[in-house]
């Protein structure tokens, strides 16, 4: 939905793990949610950046995907109709006189509600681009700031820069299907996990995959869409040409919160300061969870998330319905006996 | 393992849900456990009285069995192999001139640790059991407190006695495998989902349940050990019997922390007081976690216990290494670009 006004229960600003279970959760305790998310999918980055990723520390789950996950939870939130704004931006949110939040969108959507639960991790994201001439032409054709399927890059010339675990990481993998695989890098040591490093020397000893270090990227070589070779140079000035098909540079993610820093809530530095034990913020009406909430001692986890998202939805729920006190159970209490 | 003396990083007290994510969260930060229990088995509730039961609100599970979930968990904490003392109850805590912990079980297990986590849940648990003359005879053949497996009264002629979900619950979902089923209850309403409610009166009004109310059990009929028949009377000394195979008394569940509430922790009620970001008790290097640990907004959830096994893991590895700093991150930022 786009351009309309809505009112719900409860607005959630981020569709990554920790809003969909926010969703989820406020279904729980039966409040309506609408979700909006810059995004034009939901998941966050565990759709947008690992989607084939494994996770390890999902409770109950040995390994999950990030897009496994995602999809779990978004089967998990559709029992309870969430309704979904996505590909817009929050840009605004304002107090109406009778105490409710009304959030504005790039999309002007508008949504009123009298509760609002920011799940936005660490805000819109993107990658760290190189300054490189003709950049954009390759960009989305032979240029990737991500892998979303190991397959894309089958019998390729790739050249991935960078020298942390995902440049490393994604060497080791690719170097399965790809034709050759070069990293470079302007340094000889890579910052990953040991384990890591010394599977990557292993390779680069075996020939599978050449490290080009100390190098940094220098150029792009083809017809301005199509890559048929990557320059770069030492330190000192001296080029060489990578032929490649496909350029992988791994740089870090730029993160922005955007609007969200601009609400007038508490902050500390890029997040939003909460009451841990209900992700209150300093709005009332206004919870926030997940990456973006900070408090003492805070783990950025998603299961950390999870459990915030619980929380905020049974203070959502006061707010909401400020005469009812919640008449709460396990979902498993059901079967107690004598419950 | 009984009977011997260990030394550990970690020890964590009950292997439910949470105890055993403890388990795992303490392995990811590279901290040894032992995991003591009072059951024989792991699992907890979940596992011995649940099994079968679906659970709802597990992140990325639209529904799951008490049984499935602890097999998962025990899974994903196989990895770092924990050493389980199961069978035996907690009976000493005491604090060693080192500032080290011994944990002292019914069994003579001794085990010494700098860190202790404790998650409890409600204690050791049990059913409340009916005043019934004879009654320990029949335990286990033909009174029963828990229904494992569905199929176990597949045929047989059922009496269920009491007035919540449980009875209500089993009573229709035994209705579609047992020969005949009766639902002893002391009044006419129950205390039930209404959806549940409206479903039992159906089965009975189509003869597929009896509803015996208001009568309460009044004694036991058969050999002493397998059970032929179940006598009820009202409140005013009228007696029938009703022919029976098998009697299941759901009058909810007695519980008792044991030792536990004396070990000097500051308690709230039945609670172990912690504080809500690190799980930490009033004592050094003690951690409660998962329903026993109390904090205000508290939810007693099994996600929350997760969290909050993060949490003391994190908070335990300071206690283990307090001279080193956790270099931390996410099992998944492994693949973030450029970290």
């Amino acid at each position: 939905m786009t351009g309309n006004a809505h009112t719900t229960d409860v607005i959630i600003i981020g569709a990554g793990p920790v809003g969909l279970f926010a969703a989820f959760q406020c279904g729980m305790v039966r409040l309506s949610t609408h979700v909006v998310d810059v995004l034009e999918d939901i998941g966050g980055q565990c759709a947008a950046l690992y989607p084939e990723k494994p996770i390890y520390d999902i409770p109950g789950f040995s390994s999950v995907t990030g897009a496994e996950l995602i999809s779990r939870l978004e089967t998990q939130a559709e029992t309870f109709k969430p309704t979904y704004h996505l590909n817009q931006r929050v840009e605004k949110l304002t107090r109406e006189a009778d105490g409710r939040w009304t959030v504005e969108t790039s999309l002007n959507t508008r949504i009123t509600a009298p509760a609002i639960i920011i799940a936005a991790g660490a805000g819109a994201f993107g990658p760290n681009r190189p300054p490189l001439d003709g950049l954009e032409g390759y960009e989305g054709r032979s240029v990737f700031y991500m892998v979303r399927k190991r397959d894309d890059f089958k019998g390729k010339r790739v050249v991935i820069a960078g020298g942390g675990d995902s440049a490393v990481d994604w060497a080791i993998s690719l170097s399965e299907v790809a034709r050759s695989v070069a990293v470079v890098h302007r340094r000889d040591k890579f910052r990953c996990a040991p384990s890591s490093s010394d599977l990557l020397h292993k390779l680069a000893n075996s020939g599978r995959i050449e490290l080009v270090t100390p190098y940094q990227l220098h150029g792009l070589e083809g017809d301005g869409r199509a890559l048929s070779g990557v320059a770069v140079a030492t330190l000192d000035g001296q080029i060489r040409t990578l032929p490649a098909d496909a350029l992988l540079p791994f740089f870090g993610l730029a993160t922005d919160l955007g609007p969200i820093a601009h609400f007038g809530l508490n902050m500390d530095a890029h997040h939003i300061v909460v009451e841990p034990t209900t992700c209150q913020t300093s709005a009332p009406g206004v919870f926030a969870i997940g990456d973006v909430a900070h408090y003492p001692h805070k783990l950025k986890l998603i299961l950390t998330g999870f459990a915030e998202a619980a929380q905020a939805a049974h203070a959502a729920f006061a707010v909401v319905h400020p005469d009812e006190s919640l008449h709460f159970e396990h979902s498993t209490s059901m079967s107690l006996p004598g419950k």
